[in-house]
């Protein structure tokens, strides 16, 4: 078989995984909060009992990976130990107390007599959910999906295969049991599957893809179904002329040394000309001794002899390297997080009120943050309870999204034989348009 | 100077037009309502004082229209006389007495002891508009741009072009007057301009295409910038067993012939076969009174002999035209929806409340109806006010959208050097969460 016709069997095949997916969703989107609770319940259960079987396949996956000399931060995160899986599982049941994401009521309205309009949450349908090589993320995906009402089609990397496999196996057998139908959670395996994937419009609703800036970028150029995720982190720390400096210096070493390849790591610290002097030997004093390499622009290396120059400022490092630059006022700082910045979240520290203000309002970004680290952008963090990604497109969702990024929404209208006739032309009734609570 | 390289001469030009938008919409996003009210109401004062010129330099292009031949529809809709634009600026007053749709604070919330999260309303950015030969829509949507705090970017049809000049020159005059940047509202008159303004993702952010099915799925194809609208409204009546049969005729004849071009129109009637025999006379009787041509499937047209048979299931017929199937179940009916509709708008007729329930339930569409005309889907009958357009797209905004299509949110976070170490590893400190108010 030649390549081509690899990818159209394969397209087919797809095509057919897709559309149980979409089936099992609809019954999926009509069961109640409780059913879906109790089949992550169950799903958590079938985890627990078939812990043994996923921690072999994931020992098998890993020997593979050490004989294909799989790369070390890629290997640490394909593990899957029994530590690890209660983890997970205990994750499965974090997420079934989270309130019900679907039938909500956001807008009640009554339009005229015996007319009610209400716009009600349901789910969006079938998720397409494509990740590397770390198999936990299937657990925590088919969670969240499920507690949605949603289908998911899973693809995870190439060396976690047997992992994810004897994860969706029990997931499954988790659904099966809970008297769901188990075709709601799929498994794709094959490069040529994801592919295909990213052409089903008319039965996959979302993607997410999870992985590096460049595998995102090809999905987003690759695809009509709508993609939630972003690209890049390029985020900023501006310490202003009115900073209080030691707190800056915790803000930047905070913001870059915990978890340097973190998306709302900072790549760049902007500093304002008349504290530079003093502030930048403190930075550097701080983030050196904590490994971090700084590169700086003429200014900076003028204050601080020794640096490299920062090559430019549109490098995400996702690394211990930060590149600073010396700005003559708030608005050259803003100026350069709008021609650089990549709008996930950029922050201020400052005591001036005023110049925060200017800054939070001015600062086309995700999150805008005043005296606090931009790690704290995250679903977590903000009490969501989940997160599903953190999106840097302008339109909603923004920022991290969590379970409201997997549901939508429909206007459902109850009329008494009403007709539109009635509300136009000379004698025209006037609409009422109460809200109801 | 060839076409290629008048395209490219274009693009400049349409980057630069872009641009300046852009930097005007920055300035409006950070002035006050009371500033955008005033704004509106100066235009509206503007739009009064150019009366005589606006309506003469529409006599040019009905004129030229005229010669040219143009279509009458279309010719009835390029008429902008002292009538029609009177109440185009009463629409304008309208928009200023709606609420203000920014800074509106979505969440609020403590995450910690002096560490408080906002989601707050801000404007989109830069707003691209292509409509057909309507003029008075440059009125509409400007205002619209103004109160929600976006620049505009406007494209009308070509023989519009000396009205939506005039209109446009009067609404930058008005903002002028107000103080605020006249370039937040612009004009494109070439077909070049438009194909570089759906190239510019890095400057406009949200294409609004007003036209034929044939015209927004062009623009959808073309472009990567987020488009808000729908391509077609392929919208059904099903008429239950269960259905109050005269009432189910009403909402029948208000659903086709008040507005049969609308979108919210129906183009297919499902009936079940066990009231067929004894409904579809009665439709007949009412619809072909009123000009409506019936087309049936078999079944239909062993009840009424001597109709045109429906030739498809999926025709926007736009037009005085009903296709009409009988169904022989509550399922069928969903099933023909789900495979023929376009997601628009799904109305069922039956006093049976289960039946209603399921149908709401499980038809997939932005609005599902019961008992009363599918043209109620309609942003000022759902009381927002004003309508920037109706999506078909699962993701919100979806139905019908009023300002809140305008506007997207930022998180602001303010601490007081607050680190995500104090939450992370071993003694993490919890987080509060508490929401505030």
């Amino acid at each position: 078989m030649n390549v081509s016709s690899a990818v159209a069997q394969s397209a087919r095949s797809t095509t057919a995984i897709a559309q149980q997916a979409r089936q099992a969703a609809q019954e999926l989107a009509l069961s109640s909060g409780t059913d879906r609770n109790r089949a992550i319940e169950s799903i958590a259960q079938a985890l627990e009992s078939a812990a043994a079987d996923i921690t072999t396949a994931n020992q098998l996956d890993c020997e593979a990976a050490l004989a294909d000399n799989l790369a070390k931060p890629l290997y640490g995160r394909l593990k899957l130990d029994a530590v690890k899986l209660r983890g997970a599982i205990a994750g499965v049941r974090d997420v079934a107390a989270l309130a019900d994401p679907l039938g909500m009521v956001q807008i009640h309205r009554q339009l005229d007599d015996g007319l009610v309009l209400k716009r009600v949450t349901c789910p969006l349908g079938v998720l397409g959910v494509i990740f590397e090589s770390r198999p936990d993320a299937v657990v925590q995906i088919a969670t969240l999906a499920v507690k949605s009402g949603n289908g998911v089609i899973l693809k995870g990397g190439r060396e976690a295969t047997r992992s994810c496999q004897a994860l969706v196996q029990a997931i499954r057998q988790g659904l099966t049991q809970a008297g769901l139908n188990p075709e709601a959670v799929q498994l794709l395996t094959t490069r040529a599957e994801t592919q295909a994937l990213l052409s089903l419009d008319d039965d996959v609703n979302l993607i997410i893809p999870r992985g590096s800036n460049a595998f995102v970028r090809y999905v987003q150029d690759n695809t009509r179904i709508p993609v939630l995720g972003h690209a890049e982190g390029i985020c900023h720390l501006y310490v202003d002329r009115a900073a209080d400096l030691q707190q800056a210096v915790d803000l930047a070493l905070d913001a870059k040394v915990g978890y340097p390849s973190a998306c709302n790591a900072i790549e760049t610290l902007l500093v304002h000309r008349a504290i530079a002097a003093e502030f930048l030997p403190k930075l550097a004093q701080t983030l050196q001794a904590a490994g971090v390499e700084l590169r700086g622009d003429g200014d900076t290396r003028q204050i601080l002899p020794g640096l490299s120059p920062a090559a430019d400022w549109s490098t995400e490092y996702s690394d211990l390297i930060l590149a600073i630059r010396v700005v003559d006022s708030l608005e050259t700082a803003i100026a350069h997080i709008t021609a650089y910045g990549s709008r996930h979240t950029e922050a201020i520290a400052t005591t001036d009120d005023a110049a925060a203000a200017a800054f939070m309002a001015q600062v086309d970004a995700a999150g805008v943050f005043h005296n606090c680290s931009t790690r704290f952008a995250d679903g977590f963090r903000y009490g969501f309870g989940a997160e599903v990604g953190i999106s840097t497109q302008k339109l909603p969702p923004r920022g991290p999204v969590g379970l409201e990024g997997l549901v939508t929404y429909k206007y459902q209208l109850v009329g008494q034989g009403h007709v539109v006739a009635t509300y136009s032309g000379e004698s025209a009734r006037p609409f009422l348009h109460r809200d109801l609570h």
